[in-house]
């Protein structure tokens, strides 16, 4: 039996058009350090047909052609954003904390036609430009100094000359919903960045998922701060929302550090806002030695890393602020779970559901693959890593050789399909996701595995232990086996110094907290924990110099279970 | 380029799977008059399940099959609602209000092969069964006597026998999301009712709308009350909804009048219902009869056909709870339109958005056609016939010659493949719909349309006038002029009496009110305006009686302009 539903596609034309009309009153306001730049979705929208225009006929783009962002969230970066894919091209978002040599990388592998970018980031990109093969044109936004482009090889435009007079109309085409519209590398510590390719169908999809109530649920009533950039997975796809839901954006600009956010808040008064959890600590802190009215903000969405539940609960008792916890990554553009705690739970009876990393929508099927291979069950403690399906979640890397399918085997998607993310964790029964660990952090002992953040944890909690950390080294008989390396904290003034029984009183500490086949044997004291640029602990580093034979390692007796 | 995201079709299996875990918890209330049965959506997937594999295994049903339901709103047909599509069969919904000859008509249409009925509705089908040329099974859910189905030629089953004992978990297929999932036929009242085949594509798209701020917005907070019924257009489509966000639902059964209704929220308090006008009209003059606890209503929508404003101040002021007016048909999967107010306006502000049809989403993209076929804009006063785009609307009717397309013209879609709602209304800038008429019922004057509907309610407003109707009659010069048929109150104590000097005075109150060229030369005083069986104006029976001569007709000249 045949359907009889119109044959619609889910376009990111729709969303623009659809904003700039219904919601042709919303607004877009760009923070500028002292005040503010307010542009409607109406006006956005005419704005986007102009540089449509400018693009095809000027620039001679077409239809798959790369458009490449090197820009700070602005209203400018709002109708790339919706022009580009709309015109049938693809934008790029350029991460603009890549260091310059990946940065210039991306650039060539992506093959961008076009750069926009805005004038205060000349100075990044300028230096690159010689090395950036396919670019033929930079436009710049704003006002600057456009001497650092002087004698360069692509042609250089000014953004706003380019949109003059132009019709503020387009004939939006209307491709297969599942032609690319976006594109996005993943700044992965190994390797080469690896590009994920969105669909016009997958930022649709998203959209909607974003407006409804088991995600952020925002309306044409909020004001809506994405802290989190725009070239950071399309800003956890708050700009194509608000364009379907007609919600207001206050778009921060390059004015991200805590005084400026805390200002720019207070002036502006958003009811929403969204960043990862360095921000928020750092607003916190702000906020403490210097108070601003921030009463404004009724909700914030903390999500790119794992944010400390103290943290949580200080920004709402501080603020009155409802911090909302989720997960999510470039390869599912991004939502992941998000953390509402069931019906009927308030209070401290809802904080651990709150800062789990939440449920998932119907949109992104979950499996838990367990240390044998199996799928695991969701009874809250069966752990086993997280793999994910669905119609906003990557089935391959762009023109890599990570793309997915039986006969293409790979590290990062199934053979049938589904993305393994890398995160091992538990569901309970009610599809509450704990993360615990990085796959390649988890410590595979017998066909078991070992959780290290779990003993770190633990660990850390005893008086003498000021940091800890636990990598896996190979074991003949179990495969796999901890090690703890530890930062012991002076004892009675005396210097810091490992023994084995200072390691035995550790060991001993762990074996009230952890069943006893996952205690380590193997036990190191050294100065400190390397760490990464971003102050992760740098495991792979403990790793290679426990390999080299670098670590002075105390073996403890294995004890009887 | 090439997007990297996953294939994953959007299926009505999938919100099944996700609600029967993710939100296993979650409960399917079903009152039963003195008290309710209570089931989790955990058990909903299992007995979902159960279902399948009976009608497959024991009834044969294949994939495409249509599977009929005769069922009042219950924790039964909510299973079958997400078995049979789910499967890879169709569910068709009957519609138990539809005279018995219609019924059989779509039953025979649809060439549906199983019954699922509710045993208090038996009375019903029985009569019917001997002209039901392709059902070859009844399957009989809840307990009553099954003596009338005696000897029919259909197997009879008995709907807990047939699920007993067979496997909780079903291989639900994976067709392509545009396959068949659903039918329902309008009742149309003209010609034999009209086939929409709602796809696995349009279902999930319309569930995930409801769930955003934009539409209903519901939760796993709720308790959601579908007074709507389930076999008229999916009950608004809560049922799905509720799967896709965990939303608890209260199912009225066969208990819809206002006592058992006023009853049933006093014990179960719902926070959210639907139901059309008439319902709560009803639910209203009960609770002033005999007051009844419904404070944990806090929202409903209203829909159907256009709420008197009145019935939403009335309800609010009494009870506190927010009304919520919504346009959509069954051709639209509904929704439609949705008459949230703008952000910011509150109280009497809001009003005139709030008792407007609403604004569309993105995913119905409007158009209003005028009287000279040209596109008009949304200016708040230009009229056009509304016409509709969009994933969840009809391209054409099942097994009809309605079906769209540039070769086949057709009155209900355009030729460029948009629904023709048949309402005439007009679009404000920021796109709130007001409907004005039926498209039949406008007079098309002189490349000009003028609203019957609005020159009734200026002449009701008159004291003398206790109905009037306005239609179209031919004229030679304008092509159409409206005719005014009044029904006059007595004047004076006399009888009621009409003549050119009543009609004159009428004439003048209009012409205080709208442009002179709407003013209609031709009236007549009628007994009574001719009512539909439902007690609407019965306009085509009126201009059956002018065309017939039987109507005495008082000519006014045509005033100058």
């Amino acid at each position: 039996m045949y359907s009889t539903m119109q044959d619609a596609p889910l376009l990111v034309s729709r969303l623009l058009r659809h904003g700039s009309t219904v919601h042709s009153d919303s607004q877009v306001v760009t923070w500028a350090g002292d005040g503010a730049r307010r542009r409607s979705y109406g006006e956005t929208g005419t704005r986007s047909a102009q540089l449509a225009h400018a693009l095809r006929d000027e620039l001679r783009i077409r239809e798959g052609d790369r458009v490449a962002t090197l820009m700070w969230n602005n209203a400018e970066h709002l109708e790339a954003y919706f022009a580009v894919p709309s015109m049938g091209a693809v934008l790029h978002t350029l991460n603009l904390r890549l260091p310059p040599g990946q940065l210039a990388w991306v650039v060539n592998h992506a093959a961008d036609r076009v750069v926009l970018v805005d004038s205060t980031l000349l100075p990044l990109l300028a230096p690159l430009l010689p090395k950036l093969a396919t670019v033929e044109h930079v436009v710049v936004v704003g006002e600057g100094d456009t001497a650092v482009l002087d004698g360069c090889r692509p042609a250089v435009h000014d953004y706003e000359a380019l949109l003059a007079g132009r019709p503020t109309d387009f004939p939006w085409p209307e491709p297969a919903e599942t032609t690319a519209a976006a594109l996005c590398y993943t700044s992965g510590t190994t390797g080469d960045p690896k590009g994920v390719v969105y669909s016009h169908r997958s930022i649709y999809l998203h959209s909607l998922h974003v407006n409804t109530v088991e995600a952020m649920a925002l309306s044409d009533a909020d004001l809506a701060l994405p802290v989190v950039p725009m070239f950071h997975v399309n800003a956890w796809g708050l700009p194509h929302a608000a364009f379907l839901g007609g919600v207001n954006l206050l778009m921060p600009d390059r004015f991200l550090q805590p005084g400026p956010l805390a200002d720019m808040i207070e002036a502006e008064r958003p009811s929403y806002a969204a960043a990862v959890p360095t921000i928020w600590q750092g607003l916190l802190s702000e906020l403490a030695a210097r108070p601003r009215d921030i009463s404004s903000l009724r909700r914030v969405t903390i999500g790119g890393s794992a944010c400390p539940p103290s943290l949580m609960r200080e920004f709402e008792k501080r603020h009155g602020v409802t911090v909302e916890h989720a997960w999510g990554m470039t390869e599912t553009s991004p939502l992941g779970s998000y953390a509402h705690p069931p019906r009927g739970l308030t209070g401290d009876d809802a904080w651990p559901y709150r800062v789990s990393q939440g449920r998932f929508p119907a949109s992104v099927e979950p499996r838990l693959i367990g240390p044998d291979g199996t799928e695991q069950p969701w009874d809250g403690s069966s752990a086993g890593e997280l793999e994910v399906r669905g119609p906003w979640i990557a089935a391959a890397y762009y023109g890599g050789a990570d793309a997915a399918g039986p006969d293409r085997p790979t590290d990062r998607f199934s053979p049938d399909g589904w993305l393994r993310t890398g995160d091992v964790g538990t569901i309970t029964h009610d599809g509450y996701l704990t993360i615990t660990d990085r796959a390649k952090d988890v410590v595979k002992s017998g066909g078991e595995w070992i959780s290290s953040v779990e003993l770190e944890n633990h660990l850390m909690a005893h008086p003498r232990v000021a940091e800890a950390a636990v990598v896996a080294v190979p074991d003949e008989v179990w495969g796999e086996r901890p090690l703890a390396a530890v930062v012991l904290t002076p004892a009675d003034g005396a210097p810091a110094a490992g023994s084995g029984s200072d390691h035995g009183d550790l060991r001993a500490f762990l074996a009230d907290r952890v069943p006893r086949w996952q205690l380590p044997e193997r036990w190191a004291t050294i100065d400190e924990v390397p760490k990464t640029s971003v102050g992760k602990f740098d495991k792979k580093l403990l790793r290679a110099r426990h390999a080299a034979g670098e670590l002075e390692i105390v073996t403890l007796d294995r004890l009887d279970d």
